[in-house]
């Protein structure tokens, strides 16, 4: 469905109609000038050939630096979703599960069915502040269970873990054999601080990636950190795979890395503004959500909505959203990325507003 | 083993000693300047974002027009290999096999192995100047086979199928049900003319890359054609896996296609004269092997050779060859691949012929 409606989208544009893009999660913002300028070097220095399916010796290294850990612990990936996929690969048989708030990422879930594996949700819901109950996270693990996938900041809603109850999680996986996967890819662009599953112990996987703090999305990077056996397998992934990263992305990251922070306040400051805009529109509308802990969604639920008629509706008033239906069993809500200026976020705001049923 | 040879060739020249690496098939030749600059420019452009996992658009319809099919029959993938395991990941389940001629690309059996699929090999001879014997090769087709794999000028012996014996393994394929895979990355700079699956109809699967042609190794960019439900299905497989490539890299790709026919005459032109430097060195050596129709392996063989433990020994003497274990059952072989200047490649052969037991 959200593809459908990606395509459509782009459709109605090719058609000459305006279309404010809410629906993905690619910042509108272009990539920093001096990461693209790092990696037209590298381009014209000869990095253009194989390269380590590792992941180049110095990105390996900056990143063991950053997450203190060993750097044969760390793995430079296609992108977080190919770390993802190669973890259920890896890590999963027919019949195995993985155990999932929800709502969640709509690849794992298409991963998991991908490689035979269930995937089990535990349903948040909005009341409650979309909180996770480990109680109930741990009565879904059986002796098929393999993971528990945690993302905090979470993608549809924003939320962040809090420390008790990422502690709690972290303490049933050991407890009961299983590790936990942590996709924390809007962590540094958080508007709260996010624990990492790292400051809970090495024995779990944190995956990330470049797309979101350095605006890289169509780079395709990304990298895992987990214990090194797990690493040399997804090594040996890569290689049979997508080879390597290609090294003139990696040193364009690389040099991202160097102005780590700075980059990420200029997006969290921004993406601070389009949230406060957003949130000033929508308190004056029927939805209801949570405010956001971090960049770049809102995901707001109004009462009887069929969302995938809505979203589909919502195109004819030039606005594209995703369905709540992408993220789980969640009809009723709408995700809105808020990856369009401040003014245009109003304007597809208050044309959301005036089209709801 | 392969691998083993490339870290410790890696090892030694970290430690200061030159070492001719004859061990990949990476060219020595640098990405021509245009495809970098068109690379660049369309990052400039923002071609960062997400992209189409099918392709895009321009790069698809000028595929398409090259090949001479639907734009629909043609998915872009993250290099020739990631194509190769998507087809085997999408069509093998566990237990099925593909049928091989040998000696062949690790990768085939590797990604076979990976899946949890069998891989039936034809073994080929020097004798026979490398030739396969249609009905050997249909002996080894059962129920079990899915997809018979073949890659033509073919690494490492770097012979053409001639155009009889490819036309019987098609029509051989078609009366079993099975699909014939096709890996045509060496066959724009190949020295003699090679044909291509699809001057044999439309039904069965061509894997090609920018790899070879363009000197984009690194680049990761390769593309599939096939019928249009497959294609299908191995985009799918990329939106929950690698994406899309890098959009900016299918604008450089794009580029090389400009001038397709200029830089493939070029490699094949600086290729030749390489082939035949190595042949007039190796025409005095105690060495047999045949003569290459196409860049950039040559594939010899000693008498009672143990290539792995030559190939070890041989990195002593400052060169890097592959083992001809790493192709199949070839032992008494090793692959030399003439990524090297013609100086280097005369130096570097010399000292092979010094070291041979």
């Amino acid at each position: 469905m959200l593809y459908e409606i990606s395509e459509k989208a782009i459709q109605l544009e090719n058609q000459g109609k305006e279309i404010i893009k809410f629906n993905l999660g690619d910042p509108d913002l272009p990539t920093p000038p001096e990461i693209i300028e790092a990696a037209y070097d590298a381009m014209k220095q000869g990095k253009t050939k194989y390269s380590s399916a590792a992941g180049e010796k110095v990105l390996r290294e900056e990143l063991a630096k950053i997450h203190d850990v060993p750097v044969e612990n760390v793995v430079v990936t296609t992108g977080s979703k190919w770390g993802i996929f190669s973890l259920l690969f890896l890590t999963l048989k027919p019949g195995d599960n993985i155990v999932v708030p929800s709502p969640h990422w709509t690849s794992y879930a298409l991963g998991a069915k991908k490689v035979g594996a269930e995937i089990r949700l535990l349903k948040r819901d909005l009341e409650s502040d979309w909180s996770i109950d480990p109680e109930k996270l741990e009565a879904l693990i059986d002796d098929k269970t393999k993971m528990i996938f945690l993302n905090s900041p979470n993608n549809p809603t924003s939320k962040v873990i809090d420390d008790k109850t990422f502690r709690e999680i972290v303490e049933i996986a050991k407890s009961k054999g299983v590790k936990v996967m942590s996709d924390e890819v809007y962590s540094d662009i958080s508007f709260v601080k996010a624990k990492s599953i790292l400051d809970f112990g090495d024995e779990n996987i944190l995956v990330s990636g470049f797309s979101k703090t350095f605006l890289m999305t169509g780079w395709r990077i990304g990298y895992v950190v987990a214990e090194k056996e797990l690493v040399k397998q997804m090594i040996k992934l890569n290689q049979i795979t997508t080879t390597c990263v290609p090294a003139f992305i990696q040193y364009g990251a690389l040099k991202g890395l160097e102005s780590r922070q700075k980059i990420a306040d200029d997006i969290r400051n921004q993406f601070k503004l389009r949230a406060e805009a957003a949130y000033s529109v929508l308190s004056k509308s029927p939805m209801k959500f949570s405010k956001p802990d971090a960049p770049f969604y809102l995901f707001p639920k109004v009462d009887g909505l069929d969302s995938e008629r809505f979203a589909l509706d919502l195109l004819d008033h030039g606005v594209a959203v995703a369905p709540g239906t992408a993220f789980g069993d969640y009809r009723e809500f709408f995700r809105i990325a808020l990856t369009a200026g401040e003014d245009k976020i109003k304007e597809g705001l208050e044309k959301i507003c005036e089209a709801l049923p």
